[in-house]
């Protein structure tokens, strides 16, 4: 069961995969992405990722080549040839290559990169134990919308985390959080879910919009505001959202316990309704 | 004379000179760059150019694996099989190639790009008019000092000029200016010349460096102090600084006149030890 590569509509062997160094993906960052995970095979929520793909490369007046049929053709094909049922499905659109100038070239073509790779989920000890995370300033540009490749201060967030020797980092701005280095932030206060509305301060994640519309279907409150940073050790419960995470309790931030120490009532809930819509 | 491309230690043709998909540089930005010009056939500003390049990757963790004196043979190789008298140089480090992972991989091999191309240096025209600008809110992150590949702001703020039919955007940020797209801003008001501070804020160019010395020589006074950007019409000079704009007087911004609408005094003071310097 080989990782997959793919260029331009072209399935390839990983050392031909290879793009030209004059790439806008590699010398600006001129590039947007998704990231797609399947359940027993299938691409899970894959119209809604091919639709923030569209949307991320609307707003840098990015050519998206393909329709979302021949997308789900080429990812079916892929998947296949893989033959993962655990797979991570990474897909990056750039605006191509052309000799170096910041502006958009007058002519091109965009490079379109996929590959897949086996994907391995999170033991169910650890999503029954929580994770702990840590809080850094977020150093982000001011279009954290937009899927891009700009992903220097993700990158370094991250690598506080490893440092910290925490799961996650919680980006802080100006005093409110604002989601995690990988993930989304919720918290929980007497039975209120907040989170950080959608906006140019965070990206609004594909798994976001489902975990909240579980937890109305189970007629939990919702309040999409930004979560001042201090209220965060004092709050119920905290969890993350995304594609790789799902629902993730985090049980202490910045060496505090948070709640009861253990992930909270609210979190396993949305965490066991997550499990029944995927499994 | 051609176009010279070298990747990691060798010189390459061009349709062989490709990287990974998996090279951070293309999916992180996890990388750094400079942009070096010659002068008659020899490399301005070498040793400053190769020193900031060791600090951004420094700031970065990121392994830098040639010395100077590798370096600066390099480039000499390149320039001498180019053949260019005025050249761009450009050399970008990255991470490496590794499976996607935002932290840093624990073991991992840097690529180092090179490419030599001609340059064609503004007309004496232009130089002589100078040109307009616009000004746009800086949207960049934290971290604009440290000259990483995570261009996707500037690339948009140049494209934002390029629409507006002027030479240059301007970048302001809680009203004040912060630098240009790919330039350094300098203003004149009662004879004082004053500019960014060096931080996290702006990238501190090596021509700003220059430049100030040049002025410093003049025994023209220097403030390195933010410019409220409502300022920025009513002074008696504006001008730009950069590898390949050297010292551009700016005539209009968003469509109002600076000074007397010509390069003013000073501007044309500092221009002309430029070129003196460089000629």
């Amino acid at each position: 069961m080989p990782d997959i590569a793919f260029i331009n509509g072209r399935f390839l062997a990983w050392e031909e995969a290879t793009i030209s160094i004059d790439d806008r993906g590699f010398q600006f960052g001129d590039a947007v992405y998704e990231v797609i995970r399947t359940y027993r095979g299938n691409p899970f929520e894959l119209a809604s990722h091919l639709a923030r793909l569209d949307r991320s490369a609307r707003e840098l007046s990015l050519l998206q080549p393909y329709s979302r049929d021949q997308w789900m053709r080429w990812i079916q094909q892929g998947l296949s040839l893989s033959g993962y049922q655990d797979a991570k499905i990474y897909i990056q659109l750039t605006r191509g290559a052309a000799p170096r100038e910041h502006s958009f070239p007058s002519e091109n073509r965009p490079t379109v990169v996929m590959t897949i790779r086996e994907f391995h989920p999170l033991g169910p000890e650890v999503r029954r134990a929580g994770v702990n995370a840590c809080t850094r300033e977020d150093l982000r540009w001011g279009r954290c919308d937009i899927k891009s490749v700009n992903l220097l201060a993700n990158v370094l967030a991250r690598e506080e985390a490893k440092k910290a020797g925490v799961f996650e980092t919680i980006l802080v701005r100006d005093g409110f959080v604002m989601e995690g280095a990988v993930s989304n932030v919720m918290a929980v206060q007497r039975g209120v879910v907040m989170t950080a509305p959608e906006g140019p301060r965070i990206l609004s994640g594909v798994t976001r919009t489902v975990v909240l519309e579980l937890a109305k279907k189970e007629d939990i409150a919702i309040e999409e505001r930004f979560i001042p940073a201090d209220l965060l050790y004092q709050v119920d419960e905290v969890f993350l959202t995304g594609t790789t995470l799902e629902v993730l309790g985090v049980v202490q931030i910045d060496g505090n316990i948070i709640g009861s120490g253990q992930p909270g009532p609210i979190t396993r809930t949305l965490a066991a309704r997550w499990a029944l819509l995927t499994g």
